[in-house]
């Protein structure tokens, strides 16, 4: 469940194109920022979306051929600007670029998506795209998924690749996913990439249905800021190239659904590792509410809360500042029941203190903390992960582009 | 507008009870953290109480004697812990701080409220308490104003108090406003009290009513991260000395509730620029709204949002986490007509960058910066305070107890 499988019948490709200008150095751009994955047939596409009312224009345009297309050529990404808030000159440029890629592959118009990440509001340069097309195509490649991996990255430390396979019969089937995302999530920061390349055959409403619910398992359940990017999009191609054809209610396709969410969940951790600034990676367990509804609004409430945040980067178990974000939050629960525990250390029992406090603080300052709170008002539960707040995430969010 | 008028009427006082315990030294305790106001005579009272499920054991107090008393002689108040999520204890803790305090005062019970502040989840130290009650009482003065201000700070940089007189005939009648809390209101950590005290003659309707006001146009106004803590409290004393009656419709009245808010006004601003780590002051302003509900909504998306603090943090006038943040508030409106100005500097119009960052970044690294939004979707409007996000910030709030 790492690594990066060669999954046939793929290629992908990753150049500089100067987007990214910082970085220029005087032998030419050094930072990959133009990234291509193109399947060799016509692949099954699912795709999901942000749901942010204010959307990018390439994320508008590739969720437009999603729904009007069962299958695609591929996508081609570029990280360092996310074409968002630049109006009909935006929707010229997503439209623009693959345009360009479609004609130097030689494919038909609409056969390929695009998706953007970056900074919001600043026109993207078109022209640097188009000037280095032909290198991403010359590029492509069965082993391109490491330069597309970093082709796609923003503000991320590491590159974010996973992979794994599933015996159907005597045939494997394989699904490599990449993704870019460096979090808080940073949902306001158009962050959120993921693309997952599979060998199976499988039948579109089948795929989206699959994809949706790894997402949710997943990448919908890291958010920690607000809800959704501008440019959010997690894509899905399958080109059935193992021969092996995923069925309805087949063991195969339970296999394959297990195995599409495990990796979603294996990238949604590594993006959460990687965090703008990070130091500790934090499990939620919020149990014990009245409805799902309330367990998520509770959930979302501690993980957002900027005071729980930057107590959990000073390794402190205040179990006072997750009770006050839970009573802002607009669940039904007697705040004498709660019972709150860091690790396997019961901080708070029936709504007050249990004198574990030293105990605790050790649970606290480790790399991965888990956190359960217990609101004894019902049987709904949601997990969360999410990241502490600390000085790196300061220095990182608030020097982005100066 | 500022400094601390003597109030006809009222005495104040501010000692050292050991609740602090940090800053002990080899002369005793050094930070004072106990103080008491009080009436020479019962003074009418009006209260506004934090709206959070969980409420402190002092709260629930004071709010319960404000309602069934038109009357008290005045409140005692600690700062260190916030006898919060105490449980029984927490509320025999309560009542017993006032029961003293009320009996070396020679009161009847139930003519003291109480307020903390401070940590929550540990156990009040009722005995410190207790020991300093007689050095409290003993040192009553009606200039003592100034060590009660100093008394009730937790993370607090400097005091905060505040006063203005309107005269009223030939009479003057005074208030003076004295408040703690250091912000971005922090109301997860039990921040916010603040205290008038006038010599006004008014009925408790009309005081709870003028009350009311000026606290939804001020302290409501600079909420930033969530809405309530467990101890907000907003107390005024009025005991009729200065011998101007307030009568309902009167202009008296209406320089009295002019006055009162421009005090909670200057206080509630004083509390934002304390900032716990805050570099800027930013007044926003959301206009353009749909409704007055969607405009509070998306006001508080703006100020809540960690990626807008940071950025105004690093004085980076990036709009576009503006317009990601508002994606995602649950308002409606149409992206491609924001306007976004910075100071004097128009950044983005009908959604599109207007090419002046430049200009407008020199307008972000002002200490105070006033950003307005037009969603251009209606008449509605909500004016805001806050503070950036930066590294002091991370640092008073990861650091706080240990």
């Amino acid at each position: 469940m790492s690594g990066s499988l060669k999954v046939a019948g793929f290629r992908a490709s990753g150049v500089p194109a100067g987007i990214k200008k910082k970085k220029q150095s005087k032998t030419g751009y050094d930072e990959l920022d133009l990234g291509l994955i193109v399947s060799d047939v016509p692949a099954i596409v699912a795709g999901v979306f942000t749901e942010n009312r204010v959307k990018a224009a390439p994320l508008l345009l590739s969720k437009e051929r999603v729904g009007a297309k069962n299958k695609v050529r591929g996508v081609v990404v570029n990280s360092g600007n996310a074409n968002a808030c630049t109006g009909r000159q935006g929707e010229q440029d997503a439209r623009a670029t693959v345009d360009v890629v479609e004609g130097v592959l030689g494919l038909k118009s609409g056969e390929l998506l695009v998706c953007s990440t970056g900074v919001i509001g600043v026109p993207l340069p078109v022209d640097k795209i188009i000037e280095a097309v032909p290198a991403l195509v010359g590029g492509l490649s069965p082993s391109g998924t490491a330069d597309f991996s970093r082709a796609i990255m923003t503000t991320d430390a590491f590159t974010k690749t996973t992979s794994g396979t599933i015996k159907v019969g005597n045939k494997t089937v394989k699904i490599t996913g990449v993704a870019k995302g460096a979090g808080m999530i940073c949902p306001n920061m158009a962050t959120l990439l993921v693309f997952f390349m599979t060998d199976a055959a499988i039948s579109r409403a089948l795929l989206q249905k699959a994809l949706k619910e790894a997402v949710d398992a997943s990448f919908n359940s890291i958010v920690v800021d607000n809800d959704a990017s501008t440019n959010d999009t997690v894509l899905a191609f399958a080109n059935g190239a193992s021969g092996v054809s995923l069925k309805a209610g087949s063991n195969g396709l339970a296999a394959f659904k297990k195995l599409l969410s495990a990796l979603s969940i294996d990238l949604a951790h590594k993006i959460v590792k990687d965090g703008e600034g990070a130091t500790r990676f934090i499990e939620l367990d919020l149990v014990g509410a009245a409805t799902a509804a309330e367990a998520d609004r509770a959930a979302r409430a501690l993980t957002t809360s900027i005071l729980v945040k930057t107590a959990f980067f000073g390794g402190d178990p205040n179990w006072g500042r997750i009770m006050a974000a839970l009573g802002s939050a607009d669940i039904r629960f007697d705040p004498d029941k709660v019972d709150i525990t860091f690790g396997k250390i019961k901080v708070a029992r029936g709504g007050l203190d249990t004198g574990r406090e030293k105990a605790a603080a050790r649970e606290m300052k480790k790399k991965e903390v888990r956190v359960t709170v217990d609101l004894k008002a019902g049987k709904a539960s949601r997990r969360l992960w999410t990241t502490d707040l600390g000085h790196n995430y300061v220095e990182l969010n608030s020097a982005y582009r100066s």
